[in-house]
């Protein structure tokens, strides 16, 4: 018996977790074929072994019909587990389809936060049928007011709350009430007679203590909080300084209303860093494999604003086109100190961007950081600058074209390094996002200063270039 | 009494938190000052009041010699959680200075993955006599053997494991020994005789089951896992992708050996992205405030190598001199065909690498991304071409000088996608990451393309131009 047993809990330890990218395709194809072939069956077997997450996955590779049926065959109960992991707008896609009875079983399964997300990206009417099919309805409903990247967007409601005044024993039972909807949480949270927050109660701790033991004798009543309207990124920064698993969610009042869980915010910072490498490179919100018009529609503007400032530096160089007719071989150079003024000032751009994104700069930091950066820019300023001219004179034997060149290159990355620390600066001070415009306001900048210094001095200079 | 109590517990909960990078430099100014007017009692009571993290983050803008006194006046035990939220190489400098004794009884206290960090940062005679003044050390020593970056390097030992076999009552006790050390877990892990993993148990349902409950009736035995060598970025992605709040981690015998938290991987994620987005823009490992030295190191080689590639661009606008010399206007519109196809390549690798990062594409959706790339710079290069065209020709007056910068700026968008798209897959399939090198690639293949699309047009045509 005891080895049965030993035996049925191993077989079930599963070994295809985790999944990647390819073994999915693999699963995909499988599916697919059996289908090909009719048998449903057999499809739905495959697919019913797979991680909820896996399942997910899967299904957004598959037809609308076939995530149409698989919503409506599954048990309610499973197909809200598998809803977690879809997008909610793929979702609402499906659930066009999907009668409004079915949805809202399924609905009712799902945590209430998946709920929420779901019932905000479908059509209205559909919502409202939904909603109505579904019975206690308030902790949804609750949710819908919130934007999704705040703190009441991304919080669950699946946590427990005790009074102070409580013992172990009762505090043990109002979590039994709960089971099993609350099964993985940590704490429960203390509140008192007004329903505020006053501090939280590991499970462990709860578990072994004696029954009759004050609650308020075994809580922490250093607590950490945010209200409902903190941005999401925000309450990733708070858990990861603090190395919370849990960050409780108060509203004006310090009334425990949510919980966010430290699984959930993982995506968070994810996404937040694409988010924020996205727009530096000027790309949004696109897929690698999604629609072709929603890139184009994220990257033309960007091309077109920086077509625009490839034309100021035209503009620039056109000025002193009698110069380069008197001496053709400055056109040759350029590339040379604009295009070095471009990687000084991005590597910057970079750094300080991100180091703001990670909350490591503060508004008093700013002076330091520019005196730093255009500091670096004048020590690489001079390497370079003495390397290209030392290049050009070999290259060219012009002595004077290697000292115009020197100099413009040494000016070009004090440019760099002021415009990469300073525009970020400007940006945010005007509470505008810096990651967004700073890129190509910093290359604007490096192109039209390179070309008018290196060209400015060399029509100073070109007689004796 | 009992409204007393309610008062306490409210008094506690902190209002200050949490901290932002300005309150911290606020407070640390406040204890400096304080250091100065020889109040050092005063400037510890302001030190003692602050969460350990925030306790970190004031210390690394002290002096060495401050950091070094607070560490020997602290009880070990709260010097022991503040060297958590320390970088372990400033912990090594600040401790060449303390007494071996004293910092083996700090590091006795404190979680053995921040001990195994710190000891790996010491002078390594210094390493040896700490460990000898530290009693049990097996623990930290067997941490020490695995890489900082790998599951081994990240994992906590303080986890609690119970025989299949046992009752619930029995399990409660296993936690009970363990306890103030583990009160921060959510499940105990199951193993079996061999001590191998077979499943989790929660420590809700632990503490609500029956005492003679076997733990093989409530264990869940769907558990993943990941080897001690797993990168620490492929551990994200599970507990991402699985929504974990923790992670097992196991030996070659599928022993339980470790176990990852969430709230630790969110710094991994963040470092993770950080470090994609800094190579991709040629900064290693700096940091905003760090050493200029470490700033130059980082940047130079990068600028270096840009360097060589813009004269590679020179060298192919002169080989066209003559061709530019018959009509100088040309040189004006050199930044705008190869810095179109530049920013194009930047989008396009940008989306790909992080993409990548973020396992989203498998080794066959490669030729699906590179067509599709090649797709959108034709589309964005047929737009761009006509623009820069008329543009032209409105400008300059030439008919054929539009036609070649249109004919050239639709080419390179096409080499934009090409390079953007392929460099980076073709780095993945070489194993070499694609994040460090493909950015200088991308952007000489755009600029020499564009250089020799356009110039090579020109003097094609120049007799028309």
């Amino acid at each position: 018996m005891e080895n049965q047993q030993n035996n049925r809990v191993e077989e079930t330890t599963q070994e295809k977790f985790p999944l990647n990218e390819e073994l999915t395709q693999e699963i995909v194809k499988e599916i697919q074929t059996l289908q090909e072939k009719g048998d449903r069956e057999g499809a739905m077997a495959v697919f019913s072994d797979l991680h909820p997450a896996d399942q997910g996955e899967v299904m957004e590779a598959l037809s609308i019909e076939t995530q149409q049926e698989i919503l409506t065959t599954l048990p309610p109960h499973e197909a809200a587990e598998i809803l977690k992991h879809l997008e909610p707008e793929n979702v609402a896609k499906v659930s066009e389809g999907v009668d409004s009875s079915v949805l809202s079983d399924i609905l009712k399964e799902a945590d209430s936060d998946v709920s929420a997300d779901i019932l905000k990206q479908l059509p209205e009417q559909q919502s409202k049928d939904v909603l109505a099919a579904m019975e206690e309805t308030e902790d949804v409903v609750s949710l819908l007011q919130y934007p999704d990247d705040s703190a009441g967007g991304i919080m669950v409601l699946e946590f427990v709350a005790v009074n102070v005044d409580m013992t172990a024993a009762a505090a043990l039972d109002a979590l039994r009430l709960r089971e099993p909807e609350v099964e993985d949480i940590r704490s429960v949270f203390v509140v008192n007679d007004e329903a505020r927050l006053v501090g939280s109660l590991s499970v462990t701790r709860l578990a072994l203590a004696r029954l009759a033991t004050p609650v308020s004798d075994i809580l922490d009543p250093e607590i950490l909080f945010v209200s409902s309207d903190t941005d999401q990124e925000e309450c990733a920064r708070v858990m990861e300084r603090y190395s919370l698993d849990q960050l409780p969610v108060v509203d004006n009042e310090k009334r425990l209303i949510g919980v966010i869980l430290s699984e959930d915010i993982l995506g968070v910072v994810n996404e937040e860093a694409t988010e924020d490498m996205y727009k530096l490179a000027g790309i949004g919100g696109e897929k690698v494999f999604g629609p072709l018009k929603t890139s184009i529609r994220n990257r033309f503007p960007w091309l077109s604003i920086n077509l625009a400032t490839t034309f100021l530096a035209a503009l620039v160089i056109s000025l002193f086109e009698s110069t380069i007719a008197r001496m053709v071989t400055l056109a040759a150079f350029l590339p040379v100190v604009a295009g070095q003024g471009g990687i000084g000032g991005t590597q910057t751009l970079t750094l300080v961007t991100r180091s703001m994104a990670l909350g490591e700069i503060s508004r008093r930091g700013g002076i330091r950081i520019l005196s730093r950066e255009i500091l670096l820019g004048l020590i690489h300023g001079i390497f370079l600058g003495i390397t290209v001219g030392l290049v050009a004179y070999i290259w060219k034997g012009s002595y004077m074209l290697g000292v115009v060149l020197g100099i413009a290159m040494l000016g070009n990355m004090l440019i760099a390094g002021l415009s990469g620390a300073g525009i970020p600066l400007v940006m945010a001070r005007l509470r505008t996002d810096p990651a967004v415009a700073s890129a190509v306001i910093v290359t604007t900048c490096t192109d039209v200063a390179g070309f008018l210094l290196f060209l400015g001095l060399a029509a100073a200079l070109v007689n004796f270039l």
